[in-house]
């Protein structure tokens, strides 16, 4: 198989995918970017379609395995013409473009039982460390409300370690209304409250819930917090105030799906 | 009480307090910059002691309560004399350089039973949520082997959020000897290992523990993992092959800590 070589950061397909760092790139391409080869096996491992591959010289080999079964075209790039595309400082001599898999139907009777939902959560480290935290544990779904880190962003994707695409994804614009909704078919709504129930002597919880992480600075918003059927308090024993917004998620997350 | 204005980046204490960003720099000192009004409240709550205190003027009359019962020097500072001695791009009006207080004593008798130990931690935010989240969960001492961030480090401390200074510390250049020492005095040492024991099905854990943290890349190092008395593996449902340090620190010393 002949591989096309691009050389020059100014070629019309490294242009192309430099616009998938930000949002609107991603949604007018509907492609995401993913850098490294562990996360590209990750990906395809995941079920993932790549677009595009782009590899320096000296990977193309190692590579093609990965991708021969797929209907991904492959480019053989210069250093810096790789650069441009990729989001990290020195990227790992490989990225691939993959379609944006589809969202969770709006239909919730299809949903699972374990979703963990973000109110706000804005650092795209915390996202995708969460995101990745949620598969390890056993959930099933994650669902992003308006104000948060954009879940195909590169800075996500490298938390996330490319392990989060066996969970259900939806971007709600309105997350309180799809609680509400959710609330309203049996699912238990569980928000961190400083003047909750200690997280440790709640009583059962319904089968199916959804863990809701509020942002960093403010927890939940007030149109969230009012959905919830369960509010909880990890207990804090020394002078901390608060937990980061990953750990806090990720004790919560393992504590519920224990024995599950 | 006159204020000393400083207007120059290029000011001699400007200049010293610049060398705290360093390790070098704190230990020539014995000094550890901290940044922003909330966790300076929260470093002299923890009995920490400030030398020098630079805060915009607007920020003067709300700081001089928290430093009055302190030999604290105040001085108020510009914008770009402050910008130069902090870490943070867009600093928060004031910082103080603190002593840095004295690690734990060399005779472990005198040592707490609930202890966090780093092997090869290196990223300063990894480090600094640990620390937070130990101190929340109820653990008494930190102790870092010698490939670790810095815990004086400014980002470091700032991950930490000001909280940690209830807790003992102590660096360890040799980590693994520090260890054995703990464990012939009935210490268990908890490492994590992919071929451990399911967490959640651990036996009774002795009541002086410490939990050893490994490096986010390669987990605990040969000579450290020698000295575990208890393998443990935290289970792991998804596709991840394994979580972040700080989550997986935190999920373990919530649980360990749990009843205690």
């Amino acid at each position: 198989m002949a591989i096309e070589k691009i050389t020059s950061a100014r070629n019309q397909l490294v242009a192309r995918l430099k616009t998938l760092k930000d949002k609107r790139g991603r949604d007018k391409e509907g492609l995401m970017l993913i850098e490294g080869g562990k996360m590209l096996a990750e990906a395809v491992d995941c079920g993932l379609k790549p677009v595009y591959v782009l590899a320096k010289a000296e990977k193309i080999e190692g590579l093609s395995p990965l991708f021969a079964g797929t209907q991904a075209s492959i480019y053989e790039v210069s250093e810096n013409a790789l650069a441009a595309v990729c989001d990290t400082v020195t990227p790992q001599g490989c990225a691939a473009a993959f379609v944006i898999p589809d969202d969770m139907d709006d239909d919730i009777a299809s949903w699972p039982g374990r979703i963990v939902a973000l109110d706000g959560v804005q650092d795209p480290g915390n996202v995708g460390t969460i995101w990745r935290t949620a598969d390890a544990a056993g959930f099933e779904a994650i669902i992003a409300g308006a104000d948060c880190a954009d879940l195909y962003s590169p800075k996500v994707q490298r938390a996330a370690m490319g392990s989060g695409f066996r969970l259900g994804r939806k971007s709600e614009p309105n997350l309180a209304k799809r609680l509400e909704e959710l609330k309203n078919a049996g699912y238990d709504i569980i928000v961190s409250a400083l003047d909750g129930e200690e997280f440790y002597s709640r009583g059962l919880i319904a089968d199916r819930f959804v863990l809701v992480v509020g942002s960093e600075a403010r927890g939940v918003t007030v149109e969230v917090g009012l959905q919830a059927t369960r509010r909880l308090k990890l207990p804090m024993r020394g002078g901390a105030e608060s937990l980061n917004a990953a750990v806090a998620a990720g004790i919560m997350m393992y504590e519920l799906t224990r024995g599950l």
